[in-house]
């Protein structure tokens, strides 16, 4: 596969745990040798449906920055940047937004869902019903050709397809670059209670930045199988989030199958499973807790490589702007 | 009454006519010896419904700031921008759309009343119903507190006081002014053919840069008393655009009424009183075609004003961004 670019990013809500792990840092970190990435802490878009909690997300972008060095998002192979110091992105949605209708964006069934989530009713703030568009801003920013995502985020990029489609043909350019999908190709991790989704909301999270302490006691309080209940009884395996953990982070596929197959017979103790669970976790939790203690100790450090990232970010996207008001013939000086 | 700031401006869709120096240019041009005036060229809004015409707004940009200096608003006491230059505009604008909820947008009654005059049905362009909150974001931009209005803009300066208040409230702060509207004292300019609003899409519209012969071919078509046949016939004055438009532009008050009271008791023929009225919009009209010929040969000057302007009002916008961005907490560096 050629060098393509890549823009994929984190809305600063809250610390980032083992599912973002593994639905989308581990690739970023793999994917940072092959192409050129921009991963964007989305403070913006975060301020949709949180614009009464400037402090937490403000809070939040340290913590997420700290968690991205920490898991080894390099700054030297992925520009970091924050969205909010990005003004074009701010332009390209308004004459993107001229270029859809208010019932497209009424019908995009992720927004929809969202929507019905959050219980919003018919108090929708406008921000939040646009925000596919101010996607479609960042993704053409950076004329990103490849979008990593989880498959209920497959509408937006169809949406910034649409957006891309309308401009190149209504200004008769082929300034704006066609994003396509990444998929993730690994399922989504359960959360610790059993559901389907780790989440923050959920308080069914494993944090990358958690003490080993804190990991421990959650682990401890995981969900199994609720049919496992005598240790010779046997168990399941699948839905079984501390199976799905230890396919994800253990290193001993071998071991691994056989504590499986004892489980699955019977005499095997969710205790003793745990507890290995554990070891895996800590082993893979230990470095990453180291490099975030370093950086941690440098916020002075962190800052000025998010200010360099927002820098490399602003360009980029300026030059995109500039190429835009070209085409539509509004470079006035 | 104090120094104000006063945020004005027009789309630039068509060069400005009769109508739109009763409306405004006039007062625009006393009103700033007393206040603090930056008078917008409002090209991004105008692209929220002719997102297909960019060149059209180009054009039109250079003949309504031609118009502006031609009638003497003079950039040296007026601060005349380019809307779209101006980038805090943007990123206002989205905050601002955190803070409104998507049905009270649907229901600004101008804007449902404008949908309705241009037949959008369901394809409204999202960018068109938001324009409520991108004028939000122009009138706190420049903290004005005094905005000229027509009566049919009642609605938009409420809802820029709406997006203050909630700010305000929300961000604990007193960043953002409140505006006021002043309304128009003059009645509308009715159109050539009769009808209540003169309108470049009406086509009964004479503009500031037509030419003394046009001019001349307008004022004989006017549309009169359509009872008034015969010279002897008594005739009406009011609703007869050629007398409004000789009390809107004539200065020889006491010569008018003497043409209405004839006219009213019979005698008086339509043509004397239009070539009167002829008389007295190119005398009118005379020195703005020169100014404007001045102008029009030196385009570098025109856009030197235009940068000029821009870039004072770029500073202003960017030092309110500046403040808006310390209220929410998300000055970062």
């Amino acid at each position: 596969m050629s060098r393509k670019i890549i823009l994929t990013g984190d809305r600063p809500t809250g610390p980032l745990h083992l599912g973002h792990y593994v639905g989308s840092l581990k690739a970023r970190v793999e994917l940072q040798d092959q192409h050129q990435q921009f991963v964007m802490i989305a403070d913006a878009q975060a301020l949709t449906d949180h614009a009464d909690k400037p402090d937490m997300i403000r809070q939040n972008i340290f913590q997420v920055a700290l968690d991205y060095l920490a898991v080894g998002i390099d700054p030297k192979k992925t520009t970091i940047f924050i969205q909010s110091l990005i003004p074009a992105l701010f332009e390209l949605t308004t004459y993107y937004l001229n270029l859809v209708t208010w019932n497209r964006l009424k019908h995009n069934p992720t927004v929809k869902q969202e929507i019905q989530q959050k219980g919003y009713g018919d108090n929708v703030p406008a921000g939040f019903m646009v925000y596919p568009i101010s996607q479609a801003a960042d993704i053409t920013a950076f004329k990103a050709n490849l979008v990593p995502v989880g498959d209920d985020q497959v509408p937006m990029i169809e949406q910034t397809t649409e957006v891309v489609r309308k401009f190149n043909r209504m200004y008769n350019c082929s300034v704006l670059v066609e994003p396509e999908a990444i998929l993730s190709n690994m399922a989504r991790l359960p959360g610790i209670d059993g559901k389907a989704k780790m989440s923050k909301s959920l308080g069914n999270s494993i944090f990358l930045s958690d003490t080993t302490d804190v990991v421990a006691k959650k682990v401890k309080s995981m969900y199994t199988d609720p049919g496992h209940i005598r240790i010779e009884d046997p168990g399941k395996v699948e839905g079984n989030p501390v199976f799905t953990y230890l396919d994800a982070f253990g290193k001993d596929k071998a071991k691994i199958e056989e504590l499986k197959a004892h489980y699955q017979k019977g005499g095997l103790g969710d205790s003793v499973v745990k507890k290995y669970l554990l070891e895996v976790l800590q082993s893979f939790l230990e470095p990453i807790r180291d490099r975030r203690k370093e950086f941690e100790q440098d916020k002075g450090e962190v800052m000025r490589l998010l200010r360099e990232g927002t820098e490399v970010a602003r360009a980029a996207a300026d030059a995109t702007l500039t190429d835009v008001r070209a085409a539509m013939g509004i470079n006035y000086f």
